[in-house]
């Protein structure tokens, strides 16, 4: 049975997206249509109607991803143009869309988080771990290097020294040792509980701010904003949900952001 | 009863300045006139004389900053010209003003340590915080983002990681968390005393090295130092304090620094 | 007894070298001869045959390096000429050549790892502390800044907000604290064990391998790669260690990389 990786929304809260990695025969490996389905999928997220608040990301079966389908790599891996491909057309474009998404992306880390699966973790906002999560990028034990658009995932993620344990040592990290490291925000029993918590959490304020913040962290960590980039950022200034919320903080009630125009 | 920000010496030590964010009604908001005078203030802290060693960044009455005062936000926030200028011309200048001053400023962060209050604190060099201290960004609920200056300073001191837990997620955290996630340095229970015996021990070495040791680090942030910067950096050869400094090492005794010019 | 830096092949396994910071009577403290040394040492590490697989950077008699050898300092540190050649024609070229090689660097750190010791730790991929180990910056109490390079380095490995801790406060942190702030990669009651194990670890995959994340790491980090160095990254297609450790890991064995070719 062949993987695949589906987006949906929760049953019970169209706030919440999730991005299933969903190859449990193989731990969740990725093959060359599962990275073309994630691409696409985290392309669309900006255009979802109705207001998506945040993405949940997680494996099925008790597994993150346990990294590429190795299956596979015979058919291109060796020679240096369909390998390029590979790295370049396939899996760098997925691991981009993630990281230009302005939708909050919470990872939700149970069992295997390894090699490409801890790429797309990389290049989520939040990561929350399991207790039997397992992380690491052993990628050295294939015989061949990370690709630089996924180190550079990892190297924005997890820092220069984080990047270097993991290439370099290529073994595998558990919960408390990838929390002490801050590869994981927190560590939760449950971690589909507290990434749900936390999808809660994200949903009460208005999806056009969390959408806000993202565009100017990203601005910021390419360099800007320019000055278009400055001047569009504050046309909130009249906004129904802008009012709503100083007039709430001010009338002491709770806020109503349910007209938040994303 | 207004807030204000002032700068007082030390009445025992006129080596170690404190700035005092007083609003204790409003458990520290910020008003314009209260960034105005931030800015002013730290943009005075370099021409200080005597020799200023360091400079504590404090709140009054038990709470170090809980933002910006929002009553003022019905006068210029609903206007994108007036809101951007509230952003870029007071924010902004005031926390531009304590990134480029070359005085080591210490945090001492009680109670709340929120918003506007966050973003000072990014700012300074050292943060000690106290078991009570809880920090954070919700600006979302106010429904709004962080504006691009802002979000900057606090990329800057707690990685893309830390910006987008305290944005998304908009709670706060308390000491131990923030202790966890390196928003501080260190949890003190007096944190108040722990910043004085910090200033000491940065008063016990010369004013002029720790300011160029800012300078420096600043300049490599921006991608320097320049050539004509280089070849100042080495200015300070034939000063009394680098003779004074070696000589005392060489002669296993304690150095004498009084006559350090900053 | 003067000191020295010497490198050597660990007797029993050629794989592992090891760099010495060799000066037991004054805790490691390093000369301009041993800079130097140190310089010629890291330049040569990318040409070793046969294949070298990783290096351990340790001192002699229970110290990693106590810093600069202050008793030379009286000949040229008070002209700025001649300290600026010694910090950036000296030291510099010796950090930057272990910067720039790309042999897997592990600090193995015992005792006192202060000033120009821990800026060659800071150059290490790994750091490993023992219990004992003692890690600062405190050139402030010789009088003097961290001249730019050398905070290049420690900047680039432990941050802002650890740059900042070690030189504005000056003082030495102990291993808990180290490892607290993430200036040490683990703490282990016998670094030197824990050391050997680490580069039994990276030994057990291709020194090709490991070579190529660390340039790949270092031209993410100088904004890269180019064009013709993607374009080159990729050559490993065809090679027997690619060959070899898909087809082992698809065969269900474990890899045999002896026929890699660095």
């Amino acid at each position: 049975m062949s993987g695949s990786i589906r987006f949906e929304r929760d049953a019970g809260d169209a706030r919440i997206g999730r991005i299933v990695i969903a190859h449990p025969v193989k731990l969740g490996a990725i093959s060359v249509a599962m990275w073309r389905s994630l691409r696409d999928i985290a392309a669309s997220l900006d255009a979802m109607v109705p207001t998506l608040h945040s993405v949940i990301v997680c494996g099925e079966g008790g597994n993150f991803a346990a990294g590429a389908d190795i299956a596979e790599f015979p058919d291109f891996r060796f020679d240096p143009d369909t390998l390029r491909d590979y790295h370049e057309g396939v899996i760098a474009p997925a691991l981009h869309a993630l990281r230009a998404t302005d939708v909050p992306l919470i990872a939700q880390i149970e069992g295997a988080c390894v090699g490409g699966g801890l790429e797309i973790a990389a290049c989520c906002d939040l990561r929350i771990g399991q207790p039997d999560a397992r992380l690491g990028a052993p990628v050295a034990t294939l015989g061949f290097p990370m690709a630089p658009d996924e180190l550079a995932a990892v190297l924005a993620a997890f820092g220069r020294a984080g990047a270097a344990e993991l290439l370099l040592e290529a073994g595998l990290l558990d919960a408390a040792s990838a929390l002490q490291r801050r590869l994981l925000h927190r560590v939760a029993d449950d971690a589909a509980s507290e990434a749900w918590a936390t999808a809660q959490r994200i949903a009460r304020n208005p999806a056009s701010v969390a959408r806000a913040n993202k565009r100017t962290l990203r601005q910021l960590l390419a360099g800007g904003p320019t000055e278009p980039e400055r001047a569009a950022h504050f046309g909130y200034a009249a906004s129904v949900t802008h009012r709503e919320g100083v007039a709430a903080f001010l009338e002491h009630r709770a806020p109503d952001f349910h007209d938040d125009q994303r």
